[in-house]
């Protein structure tokens, strides 16, 4: 009988891969082996008469995949929180199964949130690069010299507030904030999921913002953790940092697009809002040294690190691996898109 | 009678300066008008028959600045935490009293330490330069690209358990940290003062190191935040970071010279521990752009910001002339120190 066949377009990190080769005595593994991210090409030709495929972020899983692959293939697992690059129609179709490893960035992502705000309001990428360019000998002290608004007392606000968001507040509390808002798909209505407990033990108000405008205005720092939706596109823009405070900071930890990024550079141009922390950007990752916002002094911007940690990466790799495996033989999925 | 005499070695920040310009009835207030720090010159010059002297971190207050003033100087006020600048021996010989600002920077200091961590562990500044040099389109996503460590379940070591310190664990707790040990001028003691009652309401290990050796073997993060002292000078060196942990960070929001800055550099280069975040340095701020730190990209310094929100600066001006103010009639100071 011929081994079931399956597709892996990378590299798997120690255990993950362990996990994988154990099943070699029944599976055609065929892998790509380099660093790099695997041609197009190659998936395609490989793909041919594959049960299933594990991807990463970067392979686009779609019809001419499904197609080229042929009706055996049972599921896709994809090495990622973000299912973009697969078209999930073509799926549904066809009846292939999608795995994907939303869980276990969760820490991962809500620390570089604290990262990030604390790195807007507190100059960090500015000051950093002042000093790397020599600069810091130059800097006579003064009492105001690099100072940013402090955290204590502020009212954080939350575009989104599902777990991630709930995780990042979590970490928030112990540095004195006062006051919660935030926004879901449905302004003013609670939200249903206490994932940490948050709001039952609150001792700070933690409440839904009426609106957009409200957010806006009463934050002294935002965090914009939704979801990328054709009602989230470019959510924040002009008008929204028009009524941002002076002080306050935004951060973006979700998607690229739901910041118009023409109005943040004019809104931190113009000393509308203080800073930015930024791990995602429209058009990421073509961000070349010319780019506006890497003009900006106090705009903060990293290469969509949310989950990269060494621990985090691992378990994505085993999750993936193992929601190859289940999907396969039919068994459950440690997380599986409904499609 | 003569207006009692205040030397000012800087405009202060609007509330502070309003505090002692409702003094002017009583007091002759001379003050240095420039954003830059005030010349020896001009010091020395009004410092002669002045009751009181406001000074900030850059300001020597010595033998000859007390000599100049006379007999009549009552208080010196320092903006200042640190008292490095002062020569308390000879303030104690010519009984003049000394106020600083020790308390009201706790949070500023703490949530910088938070910055730190993170930055050192998710390669903040490393990630960032990349990104502004325009090498973004040129990183192919893969697994492990741009990883660091993940800070759940990491054993955090305070070099000194004072007021900061406790004050970052404390913000700490939530990141899912798995023990603490602390090392003061006591090893193996347990420190007396539980500044926010979080030793006694402990959840997870909070325990006396028994040597410099052990908090540099076991600890996943290192925070330096005890005082400069002749037995603190290059405590963290070669034999320290030979003994860290090859995924271990450090963090200075001390002072500089606690840390052997060769030593750091070459640990880094060897790769023996992950990554710095530092706040302070040997010679600051005389950092110029080849200095061997700047080409260490897991290192992260910045320019001493620690105290630098605008809330804390706000707060050290105004207890700097409350300080002031007390000296000259004898009344208790916010912080004074003993001589």
């Amino acid at each position: 009988m011929a081994k079931t066949k399956v597709v892996v377009t990378r590299q798997l990190i120690d255990k993950a891969q362990r996990l994988l080769d154990a099943k070699k005595e029944h599976l055609e593994v065929v892998q790509w082996q380099s660093e790099k991210p695997c041609p197009r090409s190659w998936l395609l030709e490989n793909a041919k008469g594959a049960s299933g495929i594990l991807v990463m972020l970067t392979d686009k899983v779609d019809e001419e995949l499904l197609e080229t692959a042929g009706s055996q293939l049972k599921a896709i697992a994809s090495f990622s929180v973000g299912t973009d690059h697969v078209d999930r129609n073509a799926l549904k179709q066809r009846n292939v199964r999608l795995g994907y490893t939303p869980t276990c960035l969760t820490d991962a992502v809500a620390d570089l949130t604290i990262m990030l705000i604390l790195m807007a309001q507190r100059r960090g990428g500015e000051s950093m690069t002042k000093v790397a360019k020599g600069e810091w000998p130059q800097m006579p002290w003064h009492p105001l010299l690099m100072t940013g608004p402090q955290i204590r007392g502020s009212t954080i606000g939350f575009l989104g507030f599902g777990r991630i968001a709930q995780a990042s507040l979590q970490r928030l509390l112990p540095f004195g904030i006062k006051k919660v808002i935030y926004l879901t798909s449905k302004p003013g209505k609670p939200v249903k999921e206490d994932h940490f407990g948050l709001i039952q033990n609150a001792t700070i108000p933690i409440e839904p913002a009426s609106s957009t405008e409200q957010l806006a205005k009463d934050s002294d720092v935002v965090v914009v953790g939704c979801a990328l939706t054709p009602d989230t596109k470019h959510l924040v823009s002009t008008d929204f940092f028009a009524k941002m405070k002076k002080l306050a900071v935004i951060v973006n930890i979700a998607r690229g697009p739901i910041i118009d990024t023409d109005a943040l550079v004019k809104a931190l141009d113009q000393e509308q809002i203080f800073g930015a922390g930024l791990d995602v950007i429209e058009n990421e990752p073509n961000i070349t040294a010319d780019h506006p916002i890497l003009k900006q002094p106090r705009a903060v911007l990293v290469p969509h690190i949310g989950s990269a940690t060494i621990e985090t990466r691992e378990q994505m790799a085993t999750e993936s691996v193992k929601n190859l495996l289940a999907g396969l033989t039919g068994e459950q999925m440690i997380n599986e898109l409904e499609l």
